[in-house]
This record gives structure tokens, sequence and C-alpha cells, in this order.
């Protein structure tokens, strides 16, 4: 279980010298419901030894209550408790490196004074050659106003780094895109706008994140206008691509058109939002929408928000009213992206044959996938631990890798339309099953795959700047 | 000379192969005044050879010549002509590293998800704790408007980056600093320091760089106040610290103590007022200030702006008038931070015994450094092919290692003093020379010494957040 690793800790004790007490020790651990990795000694004195004893754990309280227990045997002293992931975290996930030599003066004149001032005076002449003779062709600033961390919701931009962080090493690691973490200290919409558009002419890419609806949904518009690179709210649509690639699947499966399916989604924040309009603009047969107060129809009193009412307005044609119990029956697909234990082993009976259920919620999906497992065809969820995880990390850095392969200047429906068709592919008709909808992470496949077709059909919209893809071999 | 390198190239050609085509090819280069490196065959036909061949040439008009030249002799004609800087640059100087390794599950689990959110919620509740779990600890944001790009001006955000790319690979290779270059797109100073605002809190410190004057003074000042982590303008404090340590080493040689002697800056842009406020804090004895319209006087029609009025409150006590022929005779010492040529023999006789002339206009200085080293003891230039070079390489990845060691709060006088200090004490005693006042920026003592020094003047002036030194086993 990945969870588990999130909870690995180092124990560094000291024990009395004398038989038996290791065993006292390794025998409490096992009682408390610890799993025992490895045992090292640090050092031995006369009396007593020193002893890194590495141990899984449930979760933070879990690992209290052990060292604890630990400290509670006579002639034990817990000295320090180590954790992987703060030590993994320490210094920072990332490092710029320098893709030039720079150890004598010749190289110096080459990649800074007075060679570089030749460069500027070329991009000062046509700024487009910008995307030839720096790093925009390669970068992609990763913004969050820190208003939406995870589940964790408002904890600020500091707190917001670790998770930039990490999403700029995942750019790296599967797209060998230079992402740079921006972490904003305000949540005003305009603001967010204004300082984005300050800082992105040394980027080919913006990706937002972790930023709250509504403000995402404005933000994201306003710099998809004004800018002429491309924005993505990976939030938004990054899921929506994975989404729509797992159904693509899904339908495979069970041999529906995706033209004549009825999807129910339930929860329209950002990425509900965004599933609804990529399942629409995939021409999907009909989408419900639902959130805490029902489900959304035009006119009615608690559609509010401008996207609110766009999606009132393109969903729901039968006009139905009611809760989840009235949208979900009949339904061919559901998608939660709501709250734990919402879906019933009713709802999911009632809904037609070989039900598609997609429960996202995180880190407790909307039912319980066993339970879900029993009455639906297909199941997803976020869960990392379970078959077919829905994980924005399956698309982003094969949307961006192709965007800046093309240095394209719009993020566009087409492009994330192919991302999630080539997505889909990556898996052959042959393979496809109940519990392998959508590739690994760490499948090879994946990234170049996307940035093929996200490429493509930015040449065919028109907004690539270039016209012929990278060739591959590294890949 | 080093400004050749900036302008070698390689010219592909090709030649009709047969007997003394390659004779008349090198000769014409010669007699054109290139200067011939590598020769190479890329291929050979049964009719023509293609050939690569480099030549270093003066500038780019005297490439153009050369290719004509070439292209004018029959049975030559020039295919392809690479210039080095230009392919030192494609693609960018910059990339991102991954710290941590992601090949697996377990490390996605430890760097991201769900690991991650542990660190997030840690920093939540201590926003302090960025400086020991994300990169803030070890990184700096390189900010420049595109205002005062090296000697060329306003060439806005895009043409800026090379340089901003430069710094960043200097701050890496010299210091171990993640800089990462932000071009903004307005050159506004309120905009400047809103959206330097809005981006700090992911980074450790903040270099502005080619921001014209004197926006500059007002973006530092605001910054400075606002922001907890040190904001430096290197092309001011940069420079200034450079200067102050070379007149430091200056003065040892002609055994001149500062509190006594007076300098005469020339030049009241962004670097001389830094130079003038550095001499100032540094306890010289007297300095006079000389703009376009002469010596600043307190209270004249031309001290004009806010930062002017300052300079004239702090300098001139004498209150002198007149010219720069007026400023000099019987001054000690000259910096010339202004436009090429002002310097005359007469002037610089009229100094006082020993003069020291610091001639930093760039490309072209004050007076030629031949004549200059005729008429005065100590010449320095910005040059980096002359002895004695100015160059603020010298100064700002150490300055900036040190107060990120300490992570520091702000950015001192004192620190800056510390470290002029220390890069003068860098050259001992015994090895000062007239053609020796400034160590090469190659030398490896040079980043550490001034970032020891800092780090202990932040840690004494009680804008530290940790007390003690990092070891440097790797210096």
């Amino acid at each position: 279980m990945s969870v588990g690793v999130a909870y690995t800790l180092t124990v560094r004790c000291q024990i009395d010298n004398r038989p038996g007490m290791l065993g006292r020790l390794t025998t409490r651990i096992g009682e408390v419901g610890g799993d025992i990795g490895a045992i090292d000694i640090v050092r031995a004195e006369r009396n007593v030894l020193v002893r890194d004893i590495t141990v899984r754990v449930q979760d933070e309280q879990h690992g209290e209550t052990l060292i604890e227990e630990l400290n509670a045997i006579p002639g034990i002293t817990v000295l320090q408790v180590s954790d992987r992931v703060f030590l993994a975290h320490l210094g920072g996930k990332l490092a710029m490196q320098s893709k030039v030599p720079l150890k004598n003066r010749d190289d110096l004149s080459l990649a800074y004074t007075p060679g570089v001032a030749r460069v500027c005076r070329a991009i000062a002449d046509d700024p487009e050659k910008a995307f030839s003779l720096t790093w925009k062709t390669n970068s992609v600033a990763v913004v969050s106003d820190g208003s939406a961390i995870l589940g964790l919701g408002n904890l600020g931009p500091e707190a917001a780094m670790p998770v930039m962080e990490g999403k700029a090493i995942l750019f790296k690691e599967l797209a060998d895109i230079d992402a740079v973490p921006i972490c904003l200290r305000s949540q005003h919409p305009e603001l967010i706008v204004q300082t984005v558009e300050q800082i992105a002419a040394g980027f080919g890419g913006i990706n937002l994140e972790d930023i709250a609806a509504p403000s995402c949904f404005l933000v994201e518009g306003r710099l998809h206008e004004s800018l002429n690179i491309p924005v993505m709210h990976d939030d938004q649509h990054g899921t929506a691509v994975v989404v729509l690639a797992a159904l693509r699947n899904a339908l495979r499966l069970v041999g529906k058109d995706l033209r004549e399916v009825r999807a129910v989604v339930n929860g329209v924040g950002a990425a509900g939002t965004a599933i609804i309009r990529a399942l629409l603009e995939a021409h999907i047969g009909e989408v419900t929408a639902v959130d805490r107060y029902g489900i959304l129809c035009e006119g009615d009193d608690h559609v509010q928000t401008t996207m609110q009412r766009i999606i009132a307005s393109q969903t729901n044609r039968e006009r139905r009213r009611g809760t989840l119990v009235e949208a979900i029956r009949g339904a061919d697909v559901f998608v939660g992206v709501s709250k734990g234990g919402v879906l019933t082993p009713e709802l999911v009976r009632s809904m037609a044959p070989d039900p598609i259920v997609f429960a996202l919620a995180n880190p407790v999906p909307e039912g319980d996938p066993e339970m879900l497992r029993e009455y639906a065809r297909v199941v997803a969820t976020g869960r990392s631990d379970q078959p077919n995880q829905i994980n924005n990390v399956l698309s982003f850095p094969g949307i961006f890798r192709g965007a800046l392969d093309v240095n394209a200047a719009k993020m566009t429906v087409g492009m994330r339309l192919a991302a999630a068709e080539a997505l889909a592919n990556v898996i052959p008709d042959e393979e496809i099953s109940e519990e392998y909808i959508v590739p690994s992470v760490f499948n090879r496949a994946v990234v170049p795959t996307i940035a093929t077709a996200v490429a493509l059909a930015a040449i065919e919209e028109g907004v690539a700047r270039r016209d012929h893809l990278p060739s591959r071999g590294g890949d």
C-alpha cells in the first residue's frame, strides 16, 4: 500500500545492553501493529546499544502511539524519530542546472558578457526568437495561490511549495520539461491574472495548480485570452482528460457508444466542471450535473455563478429535478468528484446495465471500492492502492510536452480531446479489462503518445509556432 | 581577447574539388583579417568538398564582410554560418533538475501525494519551515524589467532572458544557488514591486537586475522594506562592493587611508549612486559626485530626483562647483561609471599623487587604458581584456551564498561592507600590485570567503534565521 510509504519512520532507540531487550522491542512493535523494515546498530557502548529501527505505520497518530509504547518499555529510550517523507523534502526537491560549461573566460564570454549581448539584440528584433534562444522553449511556470492544496484547503503560498516542487519534478522526470514553482501571496483572481501576465514572458507555458473554484475559471479564462502561450489549470483539465480517457476505455469494454450514454457528474467544483465540459466537448449523449443542492437545472435558484449557469444550460436536457437518487437512476456512468460515502449499493443498482462508476473523492471515495466492484461493472478511484487510479500525473506531462514541442500559442479544447484519446489508446483492445482502463503513470509510452497527439492537434488548429514534431529518439 | 570569443564563426563552405582552392580560401580569410581556427572536412563528393572553417573575426560587421569575400571567390559557396554564441544559446542555458528519485510508486508517495500533504501541513503550521523543507532555502529570483539590459538599453522582457539565464548559471556554477530568471512585462515601479511581492514566498532571495534608474531605487527600497528575504539590485550594490574592495586594495598599495582620501564619482546612475553610498558607508574622507551637468551641489537646480538630493546632501562638503575639471583636481581617486573618453592626460595629472583611476564605462572606458596607466598609479576598468577588471560576478554569488546560508531576512549595509572587505582580503598583501587589486572571477576562494563574511555580518546584525554556518567541505 503506497499510503504506508508516507508513514515509514526510522526510530533511533537507546537500549540497555542485556539479553532479551531486542525481542521485547520487536514484539511490542508487532503488538502495536507496526511493520518492521531494517534494524541497524548505530553504536554499541558498554551498557547501552543504539539502534535504528525502520517501521511502517498506518498514519501519524499510529506513529505517535508506537513511540509512546516503545518509550514505556523499561530500558528503552527513543532518542530520535526520522520520517522518510520529511527527509526526502530537506532542502527542497528541486535544483537548477547549467546546460553550458562555465569553467573559463572563454565560456563566460559565450554564455554571458560580451557574447550574450548579440543574443539579446536578436530577440529584441524578433521576440519569437526567445523560443529558440532561451529556456522559454521548454519551461512551464507552475502557479498556485495556495487556496486549494490537495484536499487540505487554503494553506497559503509557503505551504503550497512542496506540492508545486513535486509537480515540477514530475514535469522533469516524466516529460523533460523545466518547470518552476511559483506560489502567489494573493488569492484575488485579478492579482493572480496580473502577476502571471507580468512573469509570463520567460515561460513557454503556464500550469495553474490548486486554485479554488470559482476563481480558477476566471483566472484561466483571462490568461487564456491574454497570453500567447498555453495556459492550463491542471486540477480542471488534467483530471478531465484522464476521466475522459478512462471512460473511453470503460465504454470500449462494455460496448457502449459515448454519444449514446448518460453520465451523472456529482460535484461541480474545478474538476467536476471541467469533466462535464470535456464530456460535452467529446459529444457524450447526456450529462446530469449534481451538486450539494441537487441536480443543476437551468433557471433554478441555486444555479448562481457564471460557471454553474453555463453548465446548467448545457446539461440536463430532460430537465430532471431532485437529488442524486433521481439523477443516477438509469444512468450509464457515474463520476464523483464530491465527498466520501455518498454511493450506496441501491444507488449503483439503480443505474443502467453495466454501470461505470468513477468514485474520485480523496482520500475516501464516494463508495467503498469493494462494494462498488460488487455492483458496478467498471470502477475507478483516485487511490493508488486500487486498480484504475484516475491520476492527472497521467495527462499533464504529455499535454505540456506536446504543446511545448510545437511552441503552441494556446491550449485548445482540441488539444485536450486529442490527449484523452491518445491516453485511452495506450492500452490496446486486447489488454483492456475491468481492472485496467488506464495505464500506469510509469508506463513510458504515455507521455510521448499524448505529446504527439497534442502537438498534431495544435498544428491542425493553427496554434503551433512550429509545424514539425521533434524526433523522440530518447523515448 | 575575450571579445574575440563572442565572434567566432564556423563557416560551412562548398569548395570546387581542384588543387589550390583551400589555399585561395585561407589566403582570402587572412587578407580580410580573419583568424583561422580549425578546418574540418564535412563531406567529400566527386566534384566538391564541404568544409567547416572556424574563424575569429572582430565583430558582426567584420563577419559579414568575410562571408561576402568568401562567396566572391569563384568555386566557393558559403552554405551556412554558425555562430558559437548562438549555438551556446540554442534551447536556453538553464534546466531544472530533480533532487529526489522518481522511479516508482514508492518515490512518488514520498515526494508527491500522499506523503507531501504532511509536509504542506507542517509548513502551514509554521511558514518558516519552508526554509528547511522547500528549495526556498537555496533559491533566488533574478528579476528584471528589461529596461537597462547591459549597455543596450530598454529591450523588453524576452530579450532580457539570455542575460538573466546567464546570471542564473553563474549563481549555480559559482555559488551552487538555484536561481530562476523572471522577466517582467511592465516597467512601472509599482507593478514591479507588486509582482515581486506576489511571487517572493517561494524564494530565499531577490536579485534585481538591469532595472533602469531611478526606478531601481524605488523598487529596491520598497521590496527591502516589505519582504522578509534579502533583496539586492546587483547593478547597484554588486558593482559597489567590487569597487570598494578594489579601492581598499589600491589604497593598501599606495599607502593611503580610506578615511582621508577624496574620491570623484563621475556618473550618478544606478551604479554610481550605489558606489557613492558604499564609499560613504565605508567612511571615506570625501566624495565629489559629478553628472552630465557638473558637480552635484546641494540646492543646485539640476539636483532634482530624491536620490540626487540624498547624494548631494551627503557629498561635496566643500561645496565645490563646476565640471569634472574642477572636481578631479587634487582628488585621490576617480571612479567613472559614465561614458567613454571623458578622461584626458591633463585631468589625470591634476589629481593628487599616486592617482587611482577606475574607468568603468563599457565597452569604451573613460580613458584609453594604456594612456591611463601612463599617468595614474593604479588603473581598473570593466574590461575582461585589461588587468583589474571590476566585474560584479566577483560579488553577487558570494553575497547571496552568505545570505542564504543563514536564511537572512534582509540584505544590510553591514553585509555588503563585509563582502567588500572579504573580497579585498582574498589577495594577500604580498601579492597586491598595480595590476592585481581584484582576484579573478575563477578564483575559487572568492565565493566562500565573501559568503562567510556576509553570513557572520547577518548574524551580528540580527537578520539571520540560523546562527551557525554550514561546513564548506565542498569548496
